[in-house]
């Protein structure tokens, strides 16, 4: 399993992802779901996948083997805007779709393939989008302006409470980490480390990008203040008065 | 949709249950999940249901007629101890699939239908199972002394860090709800009001049994404090160091 989130706030995007891979609780290993694809000052693109990781692995395949095609072709590097950007994440998932949908059916498997893109191309400002196994997508907005894929609802609560689009970088990738820390905490197919990648509004490349790995203090600081919190604010709250 | 949660604490049980039912999101009613059967100071059983309707209704529905029934059948009135009870309401699920899982089936439904039964039997100590839509079930145990059914995730990691065999029940209830709050706030499907069942060890009866209303003044207290207490604690968080 899978879990990542990515947010669009008006100071630039953040986007977490864990690193855990299970083919069955027997096999677990490490594979990360992160991909950043740059050209620093005009365009940067943050991709983050859950689903089946032969799927995936071959969506960001296909959308890496475009960019080496010289002409005619859309691909990330040429299209105009993140709109096309996103339909060209779309019709990769699609030819993959195309490719493996019907062998992955003989052994009944489901195709699942979800992708969140998160970039800015000169021009325009950041923008987000949660595309789907069947390459259809939609767009964060004011109101709505966080994605997650894979196993989102252990870490919902925070960022319902937390995250808008005024938040800052540092607020936001903080959210993340604690929506991080229940869903791992939750669900043993999650799991470290963590990439956390910020990309600041109108810089156009990368602005950080961190590997947060189990020994990590930070991450350890969070756990604990967060944890510590949650059980005094629950001491705190007084008992029912009717038992 | 449905959120239920039991809880088996060395001094009783604590049963919550939501009661809203939903046949597409247009057509939402308030359904009570709870039924509580009880010979005072004999025997006491709280049955919480999740799944389809018209099949957990079913399974209710024969449970109650067996008790009807004068002689030589098992039911909940004469079995022996609380594992007796639990196979009795795993028959009545069984009967109730052999009844209607093929017409489900041929309007591609699912057979849905799973129980929380708590309760104490005098001679042994409260007992609590989960019974699932095959009709298997398993017992909560000193290490796993809570079980979930219908929309779990929102509301687990709370109950996770809080509950244990040794927790008063008056916090299990209170921890109970904060479980519910967190799943009402992110999952549309999951409504109140909210049953809250507690029997005490050995009193073989229902201690009490309160319907908490979307007006309840505790219920109002403990969503603002703990909304106010967790966006206090976010923000006591330092910020990660490498932004």
């Amino acid at each position: 399993m899978t879990y990542c989130v990515g947010m669009l706030l008006d100071a630039g995007l953040v986007m977490l992802a864990d690193s855990r891979t299970n083919a069955g609780v027997d096999n677990i290993s490490t594979f990360r779901k992160v991909t950043i694809l740059e050209r620093p000052g005009e365009r940067v693109f943050v991709l983050m996948t859950a689903g089946n990781l032969s799927l995936t692995q071959s969506v960001i395949g296909l959308l890496r083997e475009a960019l080496e095609v010289p002409e005619g072709q859309a691909n990330l590097y040429n299209v105009a805007n993140m709109f096309e950007a996103a339909r060209c994440v779309g019709d990769a998932i699609r030819a993959v779709h195309a490719r493996d949908a019907e062998s992955l059916e003989t052994f009944k498997m489901e195709f699942n393939a979800s992708v969140i893109l998160g970039g800015q191309i000169r021009g325009e400002p950041p923008r987000m989008f949660n595309i789907y196994s069947a390459g259809n997508f939609i767009e964060a907005t004011e109101e709505t302006c966080y994605f997650q894929i894979g196993e989102f609802k252990y870490g919902k609560p925070i960022i319902d409470r937390v995250i808008n689009r005024k938040v800052r970088l540092q607020r936001a990738a903080k959210c993340g980490l604690v929506s991080m820390d229940s869903t791992i905490r939750s669900n043993l197919t999650v799991g470290m480390p963590i990439d956390v990648v910020t990309v600041k509004t109108d810089e156009y490349r990368v602005s950080s990008h961190k590997v947060v790995e189990p020994d990590d203090e930070y991450f350890h600081l969070v756990r604990q203040s967060w944890g510590d919190s949650l059980i005094q604010a629950f001491r705190d709250l007084p008992d029912p008065d009717w038992l």
